[in-house]
């Protein structure tokens, strides 16, 4: 039996579309001579839609266009991800369901089992957990149909209340189909071909995996749909960050004609590259916007930030406003010209002095002489955000936020300043990796200026601030940052863990006090297993 | 059995001060002869407190601080909710639970077993269901215990899959406790009486319903703790939005002693007003601001919202700020500046031209004499929020956001101009309900002067703009709005609803293009069942 996995990109609560992409997808299955085509989960509808699902016209769309499908099934079958409505009174209104299609009809209706509600996910808000299992039989052969979650657990640990494949084993399937809907982090390469392998060699037989591929905002799929054999060898995988069609026969597989094949670990730096870059390019698209601008300070993060705007939209796209208060050093507008000019994007210089002035002007009565503050700091952030906004709103250009995890981790940021955007680039990124992907950007030849990666960062809102007077040294906080967020240790284990008591006390104080700035930020392409945005849920206050 | 209802406000995992509240209701309800306290569900942590949980201090600090309050029940019993840890792996990692504390230990753990995720919930990102039944005994009488959401659906509707209290009335309980942190919503006092009754009539037992008071950012819980007896006749009532102890004898409330009362429904629009008022008074106590600072344009937002200020923070805390433009009619300055004398608050008028004009000149080798568009009128909308900020952060004055329910739906608001402040007051109150608000809070004495109530809504940011220009009338808007963001009807719906195809198509167009403006917002006091913020989710862009 051909199987072709169809790793592609599709957008959320847009049936129409999807269903094209299916079909098309379906037909070009056909003419390679595929016997089963299958979809990641959720296909149909462009992944888990949230409360679009709670409007009947979701559900009618839904079952139409699965009927559309179904009329494409005659010689060929399907296995697709979509929603599907459940009956009972007091159950969650649908399944997070594979279909599997097949002579013109839906033949069986597998529910996932496994729901997700942590990190980015919340399933059980609107899916009820599957609890029956059968195999399915096409053309003489059988397999079991499992989605994502519902394999991944049982992989990593033996000990576990509910295990869909357990029951399905029990039918003995010739082989497995995984669909998935898994986002991308930057190790989850290793994590899914472990989880993949871990199953066949648990329960022998091949396992077909398939994954989206393509960013729904803040949320990026990277494929690496793969096939393993029953000894858990990996015998084929899809490029990432690539659409495309693979067929594989499972006879080749199950006879070993289909061989191991050397796996390639791509460096997670440029993982991250192409997580971010496609992240910003899908966003992009489905706003219809097809221009960015953003502020230049001279600094690293808006280098960086540019740099990939550029490799996104193309040097033609990207519009640089250089915003020098009388803070500014000489090398900031220095820095941010030249890395204008290696990167060939357009760019104004617009000083704020008279805009500040005129501010400082109408609240002279009122200030009547109280001294410099936070205020006249984030008056200068705010004036830019001013600026930057008004190019986008003349120019239809968006302007890409350029704050980074560590900043935000700890409230260093304006708001309605430098924390405003429609997208956040690399605000899952702490400030050591910014570096580590500027040196990646520069790999080639100097775009980001050399001076840029080798000054120390300042925010440059008073006279000769650095971010070291008032933050400890990047390299302790973004360890510090990533024990907590990521490795969900509290104070005592970091303690423990040999991080000076006052650091810790003062960088989780600030965690705290700052959650209300990070509620109103930009959507952050996640890219880490703990991007602040839905991904982490904390109280604006606690 | 005598029972202590303690309607309390606790904080968001702030195990100290809850503890604090617990043990001194405890002494206090000893004192009024009480053998039975009974606190609202999760009152140990503080309600459902999101990704708090996921740190091991939490379940430490959980488990130390119930291990105090056993200490204090010697001769008294005690029924808490709090986070009970789960033992088995691939569970969620807790039990929404109600702890049953007698004898100095904690002698029953009753579950959860409906879990709520709809709306503003999401209890399955951290909690495990319930599914063993059984009643507690105290004292000689036995008493069933349920969670909220336990007994909501049973009572709307006869078929369900599973149902605690079913299961629990085998055992022939006494009466029922239910535990709940049942948030407020303008039709929630009917509903809930409504279920309690429903319960009670249905298992012929008397029931005590215990909640909590308080406001957690955007939710606000108002109490309306009750007591129903055998025939689902409400005999006791504790005061909405009101913290306090009540002391029920269950022997009266079972041998008929204690008579139905006539319950009080509280006009909608005053159960609004102290929903907001409560709202606005926790999140400026617990972020530790004490003074408010906001835009008056004239117009009846800015006049609502700095009337409820000066009703929860007194007069010498609010400030406004007049801030008029080029585009400002006469009777702005003039509304405003009367609105300011009538509530007797401080004022600065801060004219904005001058910003405006230095903005504009630096723009204008770039702009080029390009035309007047909606870049300027965001401008100014801008430059208002930079001032206002600029207040806020001069004088530790929380800016309070202004936008209505109607505008953030169709996104007639500039992203960090008006859109700005720490908390939205009437963001969840359509136009038509903040005129009716508005006509309340003048019940004594017009604050709100007549021409703010009588003249068309308009932005000023253009010459002679009105909202009726761009806006469908909005009492036709608003019952558009409502329909489909409360009532869930569809285009097709609406449609047949009578509304008019062209409008249908433009609002919910609108609707769903701005989402992304909406995921920038300040948290929104929720008084509605569909309240913008995270009890509606959709994507930023679809």
């Amino acid at each position: 039996m051909k199987i072709a996995l169809v790793q592609a990109s599709f957008s959320e609560g847009n049936f129409g579309s999807n269903t094209t992409v299916i079909i098309n997808s379906i037909r070009k299955a056909a003419l390679k001579g595929a016997d089963l085509v299958v979809f990641p989960e959720l296909a149909l509808s462009g992944g888990y839609v949230g409360d679009i699902a709670d409007y009947d016209d979701f559900r009618e769309s839904n079952l139409d266009m699965l009927n559309n499908i179904a009329s494409e099934c005659r010689d060929i079958a399907v296995v697709v991800g979509c929603y599907i409505p459940t009956e009972q009174i007091m159950e969650k209104p649908f399944y997070n369901a594979a279909c599997f299609i097949a002579d013109g009809k839906v033949q069986r209706i597998v529910a996932k089992t496994v729901l997700n509600d942590n990190d980015i996910n919340e399933e059980s808000r609107h899916f009820e957990p599957n609890s029956t299992f059968e195999i399915c039989t096409y053309n003489g052969e059988t397999f079991a149909i499992v989605i994502s979650d519902d394999i991944s657990v049982p992989a990593l640990s033996s000990e576990f209340s509910i295990n869909p494949m357990d029951e399905i084993s029990k039918q003995n399937p010739a082989f497995a189909i995984c669909i998935g809907a898994v986002p991308f982090d930057y190790n989850q390469q290793e994590i899914r071909r472990m989880v993949i392998s871990a199953n066949a060699v648990r329960y022998e037989i091949p396992f077909v995996f398939v994954n989206h591929v393509g960013a729904h905002v803040n949320v990026v799929y990277d494929g690496g749909s793969m096939v393993s054999n029953a000894h858990g060898e990996i015998v084929y995988e899809m490029e990432c960050f690539k659409s495309g069609m693979a067929v594989v026969d499972i006879n080749e597989v199950k006879n070993g004609s289909l061989k191991e094949i050397e796996t390639i670990n791509t460096p997670k730096i440029e993982r991250i590259y192409q997580a971010i870059t496609m992240g910003l390019r899908d966003y992009f698209k489905r706003s219809g916007f097809s221009k960015a601008v953003l502020g230049l300070s001279g600094g690293i993060d808006s280098a960086v930030v540019a740099t990939l705007s550029v490799d996104v939209l193309g040097k033609e796209n990207v519009m640089g406003v250089l915003m020098p208060s009388e803070f500014s050093t000489d090398h900031s507008v220095k820095d941010a010209e030249e890395l204008a000019k290696n990167l060939g994007i357009e760019y104004d210089i617009v000083p704020i002095k008279s805009a500040y002035d005129s501010f400082m002007k109408l609240f002279e009565p009122r200030w009547n002489g109280l001294p410099f503050d936070v205020t006249e700091e984030n008056l200068q952030a705010r004036i830019r955000a001013v600026t930057v906004m008004s190019y986008s709103n003349k120019f239809k250009a968006m302007l890409v936020n350029t704050s980074n995890k560590s900043e935000a981790a700890v409230g260093y940021g304006t708001m309605y300043g430098d924390l405003c955007g429609g997208i956040s680039a690399i605000g899952d990124l702490y400030k050591t990796q910014v570096y580590e992907l500027a040196n990646y950007l520069n790999r080639d030849k100097v775009r980001i200026p050399i001076n840029t990666l080798t000054k120390a960062p300042s925010a440059e809102l008073r006279p000769g601030q650095k971010d070291a007077d008032s933050l400890p040294d990047y390299d302790i906080l973004d360890q510090l940052l990533y024990a907590h967020l990521e490795g969900k240790n509290n104070a005592e284990q970091l303690l423990a863990m040999g991080f000076e008591q006052s650091l810790v006390n003062k960088v989780l104080r600030l965690i705290r006090l700052n959650e209300y700035k990070r509620l109103q930020c930009p959507p952050i392409i996640r890219v880490s297993t703990c991007a602040f945005g839905h991904g982490r849920r904390f109280p604006a206050v606690w």
